[in-house]
């Protein structure tokens, strides 16, 4: 049965990235040992994961089991609710990894469930499952979007040296750049376009191309570089100074951006659920020293350079982090943190 | 493109099992970076992947790119071919990991859409992909099922001690169990029988009871033994000797049995295409001397046992197979051995 939900799980880890604002869920239907009918949420307003299990197992569902990462929802939003369909098909168990800790669901689907007389096993792979949604229902909680810090540094802790070059190796940016297909939204501060006018899109890499955000506090940016006029993706620029922009895809956001935490409830009402953070070390220790980061990925190289551009302040990484992954990438190094403890929402 | 390639991969391997005779394929179709669908073979008979992931996609599959493991089939089978599907849904680029070396595709299927307009890379992920068919390859060409050997020992060689006990762990027996579900059959000699009197059965893994087939030359085998009266999977009696069976799901067949070769032939013919060989160690021996193995899967114990029951013979193992995975379970550890060298169709 695990292996069942292994593969329910590996079907929503699929679809992550493409679903926001709603998580990403994934289904598997088995009937007498087969596998007869699989399917994941693909889109805002698309069919649900169990919509399109029980869609291609068809009349075989009947008395049949069904696997899925997260509680089935119970409420008339964009499709009519996944526990009536459950129902109708005449699914006889139903095993879930996690309930839903979204105050919208929490609980009632599997009552419901439970009410129409089938058997509801709720926990299986439930950490794995409670791991993959704590972003999501951090964010409806917090009302920001979930905070990832990517860092490329070399050995000796330098991020930009103050020159347009890279710092990790064609490998370890490849992966990097794999990230940004999995957040709604990168964010660089003015110092990194200015040094880099990087393009903050996945070139090569298949995925959604994420928002492009950028912190302009001061108003030093212009419509010369790459990420203001390419019209490539759509870019939020936020700053205190009244800027206009005619480029397509811009749109300017004039307010006060003087705290991270600003910054995150501005980006939360555009929709923004899951950021990546890229640069530079200042924005990022900014981030960090607010405590408004949830995972840090450090791509690391070997080389020592000379720079000052490195973090800085003091963030007791140690007491809110754990290291959960580290793979070597080539000579390269990529670290992951991510931030102790198992969320527990306030309407638990 | 990889990353779309492995999901497409991933979805084969969650289907592996449950569609012999015909392969195991996975399909991801995506357009701007989005996967709009995807699908998988379920069962002989039943849709194909690429069918599957195009009535997911609808109207969005045109112009969109489609991944799929295996090359897709240009002939009227069950259903109808696919190539067409994937013309008629205005698909424009394809990418296929392997090209089909069974011979009633090999290459048509790829023309067949290049002849269309389609673009089509073949070779993303080859080398994951070949592995993966070479046994459904090899079953076809060698008309034989593709044979794993499963054997549990103590550190000293001990298959069996002539008395019913456990060699290895109960995590390293359900990791064992496991196997069954990824081959049509299980195979073992009267030996084994007579000793342990299996169930031959998943028991409380998820997947499909594979079917049992029984080497018992000299019919020293009856109704007394759970096998052959339980009556839960079918049950093939390969025997020299004249025996009815009253028993349903029960098939004695008849034959001189003295040869493995004859033995897989017999097995082919009946629609088996994959075999997993339990025990005992002589039946075991006779296949490997006869190098009709194709994987041998050890689950080895650190204990010592006195016993007279391991492999014999001399079979240069260490020149035909590699090693191919190394996994503790606990105290005791898994190895994996496959055959050396890319297995070539004669028809290349």
């Amino acid at each position: 049965m695990k292996n069942r939900m292994h593969h329910a799980m590996q079907l929503a880890e699929m679809l992550d990235g493409q679903t926001s604002p709603n998580p990403s869920v994934g289904c598997v239907i088995t009937k007498h040992g087969r596998i007869i009918g699989f399917g994941a949420h693909r889109f805002a307003g698309g069919p649900h994961a169990e919509v399109e299990a029980l869609r291609m197992a068809g009349e075989a569902a009947r008395d049949a089991d069904l696997y899925v990462t997260l509680e089935p929802c119970n409420h008339h939003g964009k499709t009519p609710p996944c526990t009536e369909a459950i129902i109708a098909a005449g699914i006889k168990r139903v095993f879930v990894a996690t309930e839903d800790r979204h105050a919208i669901v929490a609980g009632q689907g599997i009552e419901r469930l439970r009410d129409a007389g089938l058997t509801v096993e709720v926990g299986l792979l439930q950490d794995e499952a409670v791991r993959f949604y704590t972003p999501f229902w951090q964010s409806i909680e917090r009302k920001r979007p979930a905070v990832t810090v990517k860092i490329a540094q070399t050995l000796n802790g330098i991020i930009t040296t103050g020159e347009k070059r890279w710092i990790t190796s064609e490998a370890a940016r490849t992966a990097g750049r794999r990230l940004r297909a999995t957040h709604d939204a990168i964010l660089v501060g003015s110092e990194t376009v200015l040094i880099d006018d990087p393009a903050l899109t996945l070139r090569s890499e298949e995925g959604i191309e994420p928002i492009r955000v950028l912190v302009d506090r001061r108003g030093r940016l212009s419509e010369t570089f790459q990420v203001l006029h390419d019209g490539l993706n759509p870019t939020y620029w936020l700053t205190e100074q009244p800027r206009i922009s005619s480029k397509p895809n811009v749109t300017v956001l004039v307010s006060t951006y003087s705290t991270p935490d600003q910054i995150l409830e501005t980006l939360y009402e555009q929709g923004i659920r899951s950021l990546l953070i890229e640069g530079g070390p200042t924005i990022q220790s900014a981030f960090l020293a607010a405590d408004l980061v949830d995972r840090i990925d450090v791509y690391q190289a070997p080389s020592v350079l000379k720079g000052t551009g490195g973090l800085t302040g003091t963030v007791e990484v140690e007491d809110r982090f754990a290291l959960t992954d580290v793979e070597p990438i080539g000579q390269d190094i990529h670290l992951r943190y991510e931030r102790k403890g198992e969320w527990t929402c306030s309407q638990d």
